[in-house]
C-alpha cells in the first residue's frame, strides 16, 4: 500500500516526533477496542509506502460487559487486560511514541471509564484516546479508502461495531459525511436477541428500531448520493461469506440475497443453529443483529449491492498517524477549518499565538511542559481562544469552551478537545480550582500552567494595537511567577499594568503568585 | 414625531394583537426599570404618528440596593414598589397589552430577581422582560435615533447606566454594533467613591478600571467608525448642562471641557460639595463616578465631542413595541437571520412549522393556549428546533438550547429566550420533569403542553419526505392525548408507529398518556 500524502506549506508539524520516528525502526502499530473486537495492526514504513507485518483481533465483547448502571464489569474487564497483555508481547522493540490506542463506543459510555483507562495506561505505558463516534466514522473511512483502488467515484462505508454502525460517504481519501449511529450487533443482541431465540417477530423490531436510527440520515445522505457501496467490519463479512458459501451470491451483499438469508436465519430459530449456515462459533451470537442492522441500512438507504472492504478503524489510525507525522496533520486543517468557520480574527489570533509561544518557551523548561503534546495544546487554544465570540461577546470564553468540547473536530480524541475547552475556558476572568476538578493532580498541574501561559498573552494583547510586543522575561518556580518589562515601557502601559495587578488578584485564588518587576536601563 | 414603518412581505404578524390594540384609545407605555432611575414613558398614536403624552422618572437607585450577596434589600425593593405604585396610577386606561415593562442590569444578576419579579407582576398585572445587555444596547439605540435628525451618516450612541454602560454604533434606526458594559455610575460609586470623597488617585483609578472595559471595543469601534457622537443618560446629561452653566462648553461635551470638569470636581473634594458646580441634588453621588467613565470613554475612543440626546431605553422600548404592531417585528427578522446564519434546512424547519400549527389549533382551547404569545413561541420553536445541528449532530437538541439561551436574539427578552430554549431542548429523546424545573407549576403546565405539540409535529416529520401529511384528528384532556389516523395511513407507515409507541413510553414519565387511535374508512 502506499501512503498518500498531501503536502501543505502552511502547516506547521511535530518536527520532534517526527525525527524520533524516523530514527527508530519504522515500525507502527494502531491497537482499536472496539465494542466487540479489539485489533491491533503493526506495520512497517519503507519509503514512504506501509507494509503491514501483522494483525491480530480478539472478541472481548466488551459492550455485552455493560451493567445495568452502564458500568464495565470486572470480569469484561478482565477480558480486557488479557487481551491486551497479549498485544503488549508483540508491542516490544516499538517506540510507544509510534502505537496508538483508540477506544470507542463502550468507553464512550461507559461510567467507569477513567478508572478503567487507567489500568489500560498503567499496562501499556500508551495513552489511550477515546473517540467520537464521528472521528471513528473518520477513521474507518480512511482504513477503507486505503484498500480499495483510487478512483474518483464517490463511495458510502459502512461499519457496524459492537454499539454504533459508522455511515460515511467519501471520495478518494476524503469523508464528506460522517454519522455514527447508536446501534450495534452487541447492543441490538442485548435488546432483540438476548436468550438467542430468533422469531420473525423480534427480527422485525430489530429492523425497526434500526430504521428508525437510519431515518435520520436518509434524506442528507440519499441527497449527497454514491456510486459504490462498501462494508466493512465483521458481522458485514460474516454476512458476506455465508452468503457466498450457501450460494446465494457470490459478487458482494445484494438486497435479493439479504431477504433469502433472512428467511433461513428465522427458520432455524436460535442463533445456536446458524453454524448449519457456515457463521463461525464466535460470531454466532451477534450474527442476527447485525443481519438485521445490515437488512435496515438496504431498506432505508436504498441499497442493492455492497461489497465487503478489509479495511478498518485499526487501518484508519495507523494512517492517520503516519499523515501526523509526514505532513499533513488532520488537526492542524481542522484548527485553520474552525477559525475561518467562525469568522475569528486571525491576526489578533496569530499575535496572541506568537506571544504565548514566547512566554512557553521561556518557561518550558522550568515548569516540566517540553513535550511536544503541550506546546500543540497550547499554540491550539491561542488560536481559537475567541471562538466563542460567535454566540455572544458576554461570557465567550465559557461559549468557546462549550464549542469545543461539543463539536467535532477531526482528529482529535475527546480528551484533547476537553483539554482545549478548559484552556479556552480559563483563558479570562475569574480562576477557580473549581475549573479543574476533573483532573487527577497529575493532569491539574500542566494544564494550570499552560492555562496561566494563554492568559498572560491575552492580556498582554489586551490592547489589540498589532504593535511590536516588548521584550518581557518570565520566571517561574513552582507556584511563583516573576514577570520583567523594560520600566519605561510599563510607565507608558499603565492599563497592561493594571490587568497584570487584576491578573495577580485572580492567580492568587489557585494559590499562584505572580510579581511584576521593572528591569531598570542599563 | 414619525414613526418609521419598514414593510416586509415575508413576515407574518399577530394579527390578534393588531386588532386588539387598534381597537382602543391608542394609548401605549413603556416602563424602564434601571439600576439608577425607573422611567416610564406614555404616547398616543395618531395615523402612524407617535405623540409622547407623559413622561415620568424616579431615581430609585436599585443597583446599590444590593447587598453583598447580590440581592436586592428589602429597602431597595420598597422604593422600586413605592414608585411603580405611582406609575401604576397613570396606567389606568391603558390598555395592559400596550404596556411593555422592561428591567436591566440589576434585575439580570441579583440572586433574588425572581421573587422580586413576582412582586412586581402582581402589582402591575404586566409581564416584567429581562433584557439581556446588548438588547438594551439595541432599544437605545432606537430611542435616540428616533430623537435625531434623520441623516445618513454613522453615529455612536452611549448611555450611562447606573450598573452598565452601552455603546452602540447606528446609521438611521439600525443598531450595527451593539456592546454593554459592566460598568454604571451607580456601580462605580460604590467600587470607588463610596465615601463621597474624591482624590484624584481614586478618580484616576475609576478611569482605567473604565478603561480598561473599553479595550475589549476599542479595536472593533475604531475600525467601524462615526461621524457624530450621541450621549444619552441623565449622567451624560448632568455633564453637559455643568459644563454650559460654567460656561466650558455649549455646544456639547468637548474633551477639554471634560479635563476641566475633572480638574474643578477634584478640587472640591467631596461630592456632597459638586452643588457649587449646579448639580442637581439626587445626582451629587453618582455625579464623579459617570464623569469619570465619560472621561474614559472620550479617551479609549478618541472623541473629540458629543452631543446629548434626550432619547433613551424607555422611547426605545415604546417604538419597538409599536413596531410589533405595525408589521416591523424585530423577532420575526431575528428567529429568519438564525435560520440563515446557521443554515438550517428551512424546507424541513416550514413542514414542521406547519405540522406543529396544525396540532395547535385542534388542541388550544382545550389546553388553555390561545394566547398568541403560545402559538409565536411555539412557531419560533419550530422554525429553530434543528439550529444545534451546526455545532453536532450528536445531542443536538441540547446544544440548539445552548445556542438560544446564550445567543443575542435582538427583540428577545431573556425569558422568552429560554422558554425558546427549553422547547428546543426538549423536542427530542427524552423528556423529565426535571427539564422543567425552573419553572413554576402554572408556567411549567403549557411549556410542557406545547412541548408535546412540536415533539409530536417533529415525530410525525420524521421521514422528511416532504410529502402531504395524511390527517391527523387530536384530543387532549389535561394529561390524556388521543391521535386519530386513518387506517390504512397507519399501516402504510410503520415507523411512524413506532415512533409513537417509543413517545408515549417517554410521555409517561412526565405523566402523560399517548394513545394513537385508527379511524376506519367509512
Amino acid at each position: 500500500m502506499k501512503l498518500d500524502v498531501r503536502k501543505s506549506s502552511s502547516v506547521t508539524t511535530n518536527t520532534e516526533l517526527n525525527q524520533e520516528v524516523s530514527d527508530q525502526n519504522h515500525l507502527f502499530a494502531a491497537i482499536d477496542l472496539g465494542s466487540n473486537s479489539f485489533h491491533m495492526i503493526i506495520a512497517r514504513l519503507v519509503h514512504g509506502e506501509v507494509r503491514v507485518l501483522e494483525k491480530m483481533g480478539e472478541k472481548v465483547q466488551l459492550a455485552s460487559g455493560l451493567d445495568e448502571h452502564q458500568n464495565i464489569a470486572q470480569e469484561a474487564q478482565d477480558r480486557a487486560l488479557e487481551c491486551l497483555s497479549r498485544f503488549a508481547q508483540r508491542l516490544k522493540g516499538i517506540e510507544k511514541s509510534a502505537v496508538r490506542l483508540v477506544a470507542t463506543n463502550t468507553l464512550r459510555v461507559a461510567k467507569n471509564a477513567a478508572q478503567f483507562k487507567r489500568k489500560i495506561e498503567s499496562m501499556l505505558e500508551i495513552p489511550m484516546e477515546v473517540i467520537a463516534g464521528q472521528e471513528e466514522a473518520r477513521l474507518i473511512y480512511l482504513g477503507v479508502a486505503h484498500t480499495l483502488a483510487d478512483d474518483s467515484g464517490r463511495r458510502l462505508v459502512m461499519d457496524i461495531g459492537g454499539g454504533s454502525t459508522e455511515f460515511i460517504i467519501g471520495e478518494r481519501f476524503e469523508a464528506k459525511e460522517l454519522e455514527s449511529l447508536h446501534m450495534g450487533c452487541v447492543s441490538y443482541r442485548e435488546q432483540f436477541f438476548a436468550d438467542g431465540e430468533i422469531t420473525e417477530v423480534q427480527f422485525n423490531k430489530a429492523v425497526t428500531a434500526a430504521s428508525r436510527e437510519l431515518l435520520n440520515i436518509r434524506d442528507n445522505y440519499l441527497r449527497m448520493g454514491w456510486q459504490e457501496a462498501v462494508g466493512a467490519s465483521g458481522s458485514i463479512k460474516a454476512v458476506a461469506n455465508v452468503l457466498s458459501e450457501l450460494d446465494i451470491c457470490h459478487d458482494g451483499i445484494t438486497r435479493s440475497g439479504l431477504m433469502e438469508l433472512k428467511k433461513r436465519v428465522i427458520s432455524l430459530g436460535n442463533s445456536a443453529n446458524l453454524d448449519q449456515l457456515g457463521v463461525r462459533k464466535e460470531r454466532l451470537g451477534v450474527f442476527p443483529s447485525g443481519l438485521a442492522i445490515l437488512c435496515a441500512s438496504f431498506e432505508v438507504l436504498a441499497i442493492d449491492v455492497m461489497h465487503y472492504s478489509d479495511g478498518a478503524l485499526r487501518e484508519g489510525v495507523l494512517y492517520d498517524m503516519l499523515g501526523r507525522i509526514q505532513h499533513e496533520d488532520v488537526r492542524e486543517r481542522t484548527i485553520q477549518a474552525l477559525a475561518e468557520r467562525y469568522h475569528l480574527d486571525q491576526n489578533h489570533a496569530s499575535t496572541v499565538e506568537r506571544t504565548t509561544m514566547m512566554a512557553y518557551q521561556q518557561v518550558k523548561r522550568d515548569w516540566g511542559l517540553s513535550a511536544p503534546y503541550y506546546s500543540d495544546l497550547l499554540r491550539w487554544a491561542a488560536r481559537l481562544h475567541e471562538i466563542g465570540l460567535t454566540i455572544s461577546h458576554s461570557q465567550y470564553h465559557k461559549h468557546g469552551a462549550y464549542l469545543l468540547e461539543h463539536s467535532y473536530l477531526p482528529g482529535f480524541s475527546k480528551q484533547v478537545q476537553k483539554n482545549l475547552a478548559v484552556l479556552v475556558r480559563c483563558h479570562r476572568r475569574k480562576l477557580l480550582p473549581l475549573l479543574f476538578q476533573d483532573y487527577s493532580p497529575e493532569e491539574a498541574e500542566p494544564m494550570m500552567r499552560l492555562t496561566l501561559l494563554l492568559r498572560l498573552a491575552v492580556l498582554l494583547r489586551h490592547e489589540r494595537t498589532g504593535d511590536v510586543l516588548a521584550e518581557f522575561w518570565l520566571n517561574v518556580n513552582r507556584k511563583q511567577i516573576t514577570i520583567e518589562f523594560a520600566e519605561e515601557w510599563l510607565q507608558a502601559h499603565p492599563l497592561t499594568l493594571a490587568d497584570l495587578e487584576m491578573e495577580a488578584d485572580y492567580l492568587s485564588k489557585m494559590e499562584f503568585k505572580l510579581e511584576v518587576v521593572t528591569r531598570l536601563a542599563e
